[in-house]
């Protein structure tokens, strides 16, 4: 793994609470708090008990969603693909995570079963101190995401998307440039552009 | 609203730091930290921009789940249907967090919408006290949602449910019975049921 991955795999590890989103068998959202139990260079191992929804929904599409809020107010979303892994790996989250044994005493464990996270890709987010930052992050073979907007050569330098932009995002140039890592992604550039040159940069 | 699910929704707003998860146009589930904004009798709000994926899939597909871990470690998560309504309600929601005009000073909150979460159901889990504990919601004319599981009539008695069950939250009985609101929802005992009585409540 990537060491700007590795970074954020450990910040979803150290925070451990986390949200996992998955899609049930109507095609409805569904999250709930789980936590992340192991990170390793290899990726994020969670558990869930075969009595779940949640175990179905991951057995079934094998991907997952998390999203968490670090202590210091910047937050992680990621997207990701997930298989069950021996029970050899439930033992070990029980290691590292004992208080497991109290909600699943002795031998009980074994209802569950850890799944591995093996590739994904997501973004860190700062919305607390200015400018506001994000970056992107992936590991397993999968690429970043990018999302917001860019500038095409159709611009024609009048600076209107750089005076609305609420945080002040887009340097001024023959052609202006957003600057993706502190944009807020919000669109206003491209509603307000008169030469219509903000391109959406995920379709 | 009914005064438990006022109860719950009023909790989101006071956690204020959720995941919000949704459903994007691959089928595949997103999940991202939001704020609940604001709470009354009538639902949840939330707010984003026009450029933001998340804006597309709340529009397209009116829905949206929520979790979040209150401070006292017990987490909430939910489902439930959303539309955007009036400005007015952008302006509200920056009356009552005025730290949104920082990220969006000036007229540039109007790139924002709110959406109005109307009707959904959810569950609070306690799962750091013993017995750990679950209790369902719902409002805007939705239902509670049941899931784990219930012993049907063919139960013999013969308690191995009870043994097993890593929460001690099966009665004894001449037909045992789950304790829904203590209950993991793990499936131990309908795996080792030698009758076949247990029976999963969600499909």
């Amino acid at each position: 793994m990537n060491a700007k991955a590795k970074k954020y795999v450990d910040m979803f590890r150290k925070v451990k609470i986390a949200s996992a989103a998955t899609v049930d068998e109507g095609g409805h959202p569904q999250t709930r708090i789980i936590n992340v139990m192991i990170a390793t260079d290899d990726g994020m191992y969670i558990v869930t008990s075969k009595g779940k929804p949640f175990y179905k929904q991951l057995v079934k599409r094998g991907e997952v969603a998390l999203s968490a809020m670090c202590p210091d107010c910047q937050s992680l979303k990621f997207l990701g693909k997930c298989r069950i892994v021996g029970k050899e790996w439930v033992d070990r989250v029980f290691e590292e995570n004992p208080g497991m044994n109290e909600v699943y005493p002795g031998k009980s464990r074994y209802i569950l079963d850890a799944f591995h996270i093996y590739e994904g890709h997501g973004e860190w987010f700062d919305l607390l101190n200015y400018p506001i930052s994000r970056e992107s992050f992936a590991y397993g073979g999968e690429e970043v995401e990018r999302n917001g907007f860019r500038i095409s050569d159709k611009c024609t330098g009048c600076g209107i998307c750089a005076r609305v932009c609420p945080q002040k995002a887009v340097r001024e140039g023959s052609t202006y440039v957003i600057e993706e890592e502190h944009c807020l992604q919000c669109g206003l550039c491209a509603e307000k552009c008169p030469a219509d040159a903000v391109v959406r940069l995920h379709p």
